[in-house]
């Protein structure tokens, strides 16, 4: 493993959402950062928070922005708690493709859990984007 | 799901090691939190951040604490894969049962990747003290 990490690629599906270049079912936005859904959600209700400065992931990202990430973390995985009434939450990062990364803009998971019920597989199969959009005004409700 | 979450357990193993009662591998302290060796790890490296404050996870945690815990795992992060030349880093939290937490106070998860290297199961098997011992300094040198 080098030192060195590979650079930030402007082109990669988060930025592009970010420059509002392709669709997002949004859920929360402030100067820093969104949440989105996940398009191939491993469970209703899975999101995602993203900060808007660029960085690769955890590794190269600024303190700062980790910061004011995990605080939006806590409040959208509480509103997403209420909304699918979950009995628990994942919250994943992951970091490199080692390590499942797929799409190289830092971003967090967040998974509500239902006793009982497994995960479907991550980034397994595309959500029906009417039921996304709805699943998306479901969180924002609870925010 | 009911509104009122469980309440703190004094007694849970994460308390326990905050307050010396039981050892731990301790990777990293500070005035606010600690960083240790998973005693069951999923891959070598696995270590743990774990806020002094008490909270049950991220659902009832103290954004401050938050904040001050996202910044230590980045800083602990990068020490473990320098530390285990991994390829990339897993990072995760649970909430709840549900969701897989097995201790029920707030810690997040640093879970070193290699290429081609499945994990091991969660809370699957006790380490070997002296080897979890030596993953514990091999992280420090790298902080």
């Amino acid at each position: 493993m080098s030192e060195t990490e590979a650079a930030y690629d402007e082109n990669n599906i988060f930025a592009k959402i970010l420059r509002g270049e392709i669709p997002s079912n949004k859920i929360y936005e402030d100067d820093q950062c969104i949440a989105i859904m996940d398009v191939m959600p491993s469970a209703d209700g899975h999101c995602l928070v993203l900060p808007k400065k660029p960085s690769r992931n955890l590794l190269d990202a600024d303190p700062a922005t980790l910061s004011h990430l995990i605080k939006v973390t806590q409040t959208v995985a509480k509103a997403a708690k209420k909304a699918f009434d979950a009995d628990g939450l994942r919250i994943s990062q992951f970091n490199e493709v080692a390590a499942g990364q797929t799409v190289m803009h830092l971003h967090i998971h967040i998974i509500p859990m239902k006793e009982g019920v497994s995960l479907r597989r991550h980034a397994g199969e595309m959500a029906d984007p009417e039921l996304l959009k709805t699943h998306a005004e479901k969180i924002k409700s609870q925010l």
